[in-house]
């Protein structure tokens, strides 16, 4: 295919046609257009944009890449959520199990870890045996046997979208958030959803800091669901501290485990209820809020989230025991709690700083084919405004060894501020909401 | 090498340090950078543009890729000329033995046809058995034996300048204009020259048609010239309408040598002498213009100019009987004037038009492998202002057959037009004169 005035066009500010999007990603998937030449189309996508109608073409040539889950029309609704990825985000864990355990199918496709925030499925994968390499096949037969299925992207779907993501990963064209959004909404509305609640997260720890990037992909996302028939909603929520206080996989499964039987931290819980209200909505779970609030509650206080989570362990090979007995998964041999060195209030506690010393540590990947090890991380045990005295615990630091200990000792003590007065008010927690219809102020709390 | 910053900071309008351009332009030429990064870092400079410190740190870095023309001491000056390149444009083959007949070495390195023009290498190899692949040693030595060589570019020379040229061409970034001046410099600056002239043309038929484009060419390479201490001046040509009367390779042999004899069009001769008056005093072979004027002229009338043409066919393996009788160069079996269709005055000849079916008909290359036709193309009997009678000849197209004479008739009709009344007057043959003092307009004729 002769792309080179394709690239000229987008080049000079000029738009591609609908087809033309369609004919360049879908050749590039079969190999007929060269890597540098869509490298260089990409990188004059990144720095000219694209039009609403290009964007729409492109998110469906990749879609049509690759096959698509596909479920009997008596199925209940099926609605997913989707994370623009954090440091502490075990939001998934939770919500999954949740949501299913009121009603609704959650097919739900995850990410592993990407530079300094976690993935997933590499927290799944702290539990042992726990497959996330499901088929299409498999994952479909499971949502309609349990009503949940916790996997990762197949090569069946959207491999166009793999191919343009590896290219983006090599050529500095990761963050056009017009091909970001593609990018997530191709693989989503491979699933075959009724609704999908976006979890965008904004400050300092996210992957676009800025409130006005952040707007602009939730906008970019709403509107691509919503033109593809899913009902999709997307709320703007903290990442200027981590979420929850456990960071690093067996960690954040313990965490989660205690947030299903209704014991998690305040700022995860608000995060999980918040998106699982708009899914329940969005998937008719429930009439409104408000109840879908109620419905919510009931599942984790009647020990059904939980259940649920339970069988989607079992299912997908994981062992139940270690999620039954939390001290019998993974855990590090070096553990030192790190001590504040000075009375105060903890003014600011840097996600990023964190996130990137569980990598360090061996909790995430620096390159392609790292392993993972599963038991590391940290445990913090302050937030954004919070007193502490000399001496008392800032962090808890789980190591494989001496020399990764001192990596997350360095990064608490980096990352944990503690000054004489509070500092600047944290992020609200969930800041905006963005529908079909606009950009709505949530209060905080 | 790790290149995803550099791409990020280029995208994102900064600057990267001359050492970081020459590492990655040293790399890419080992294979260490693979395509698709060096595509992105492309774009984003062709959108973003060089800073002059880049742009000579690139220059540098291509030209330090390969091996350069040395030559001994007590060799005489060494001048040489650069086309943009265009139509009809054969001012190499009388400009290189005319220089080299006023005492001056002009170790020249020309191109092949690109896109719409004609290149300097297709057209010496009309002449039947002309060697244009010399070596660096045979060059130098012909250099220093009879004062001029006319050659392709080796792979000896800037293999970094191929290999990234090769690249622009596939991903929409020839264009970028201080690309363009490290690539055409590079080469250049191998040649361990004096001084330099270069031919930019503007208007129509030129890669860059507009002047301020032009302009920004030639102050660029003025600057690149003389940071590296060659001697460099720029004049801005007319190419809004063929040079001279022939398009084709064997006639454009034709013309140059009955320039070189005395005969030529009087455009063709302006702009030779025009050159060559800034050669002969960059290399000092003449103290001023006037008396640079005169030599050349007398080389011309002396017979010297054709003689040292002679020189060079000879001792580059031509047959020197087809200059000798120009009957026997190659020429086409089917030849047809095309006449007026009415009375009128000419008031464009579009050298595009002209350009590209001399490409259609066989004299060019429509992709990298094609063979060439020498004997093909058209020959022009008017030019812009000419008035013309209905039957009265427009031009000649010599052909290979029936079907190559239709394109070529067809291109006649359509690029040389005739109205009623003049037109506007077309560009100055040299309208701006840039040095590394500044830019000169020029009067016309």
């Amino acid at each position: 295919m002769i792309v080179i005035p394709l690239i000229e066009r987008k080049r000079d500010g000029g738009c591609l046609a609908p087809s033309e999007w369609r004919d360049v990603v879908l050749a590039y998937a079969r190999d007929d257009v060269p890597d540098y030449q869509m490298a260089a189309l990409l990188m004059a996508t990144r720095m000219n944009g694209l039009a609403s109608d290009e964007l729409a073409a492109v998110t469906q040539a990749m879609l049509d890449s690759g096959a698509r889950l596909t479920f009997d029309s008596g199925a209940p609704r099926k609605v997913d959520k989707h994370s623009t990825g954090g440091v502490g985000d075990k939001v998934s864990l939770v919500l999954a199990p949740l949501v299913a355990a009121c009603g609704l199918a959650v097919p739900m496709i995850s990410g592993r870890g990407l530079g300094h925030t976690g993935g997933t499925l590499d927290k799944l994968q702290a539990i042992p045996g726990f497959r996330t390499d499901l088929t299409l096949a498999e994952a479909r037969a499971q949502v309609e046997r349990i009503g949940v299925a916790l996997m990762g992207q197949t090569d069946e779907i959207a491999p166009a979208d793999r191919k343009l993501y590896a290219l983006r990963d090599a050529t500095a064209t990761i963050d056009a958030i017009p091909l970001m959004a593609a990018s997530i909404m191709s693989k989503k509305l491979a699933e075959g959803l009724d609704g999908l609640v976006l979890d965008i997260k904004r400050g300092s720890g996210a992957f676009l800091p800025r409130l006005e990037d952040g707007l602009e992909l939730a906008r970019t996302m709403v509107a691509l669901g919503t033109d593809h028939g899913c009902r999709t909603v997307a709320l703007l929520t903290a990442m200027d501290r981590p979420l929850g206080r456990a960071c690093g996989n067996a960690l954040e499964v313990v965490e989660a485990v205690e947030a299903l039987h209704g014991r998690g931290p305040s700022d995860l819980m608000d995060v999980v209820l918040a998106l699982g209200t708009e899914m329940l909505v969005l998937g008719e779970g429930a009439p409104d809020g408000t109840t879908a609030r109620r419905l919510l509650d009931d599942a984790v206080a009647s020990g059904r989230a939980f259940a649920k989570f339970r069988e989607i362990v079992a299912t997908q090979g994981g062992e139940v025991d270690a999620i039954d007995d939390l001290r019998s998964l993974p855990s590090a041999p070096v553990i030192e709690e790190i001590a504040a060195a000075a009375d105060g209030v903890v003014t600011a506690v840097e996600p990023r700083s964190i996130g990137r010393a569980v990598v360090a540590m061996g909790g995430g990947r620096q390159s392609m084919h790292d392993g993972i090890d599963p038991a590391v991380g940290i445990v913090l045990s302050v937030a954004p405004g919070d007193a502490v005295e000399r001496g008392s615990p800032l962090a808890t630091v789980h190591a494989r060894n001496a020399a990764t200990l001192a990596i997350g000792r360095q990064a608490v003590e980096d990352a944990v501020e503690v000054g004489p007065i509070p500092g600047e008010p944290p992020l609200p927690l969930v800041s905006h909401r963005v529908t079909a219809d606009g950009v709505y102020v949530v209060g905080d709390g």
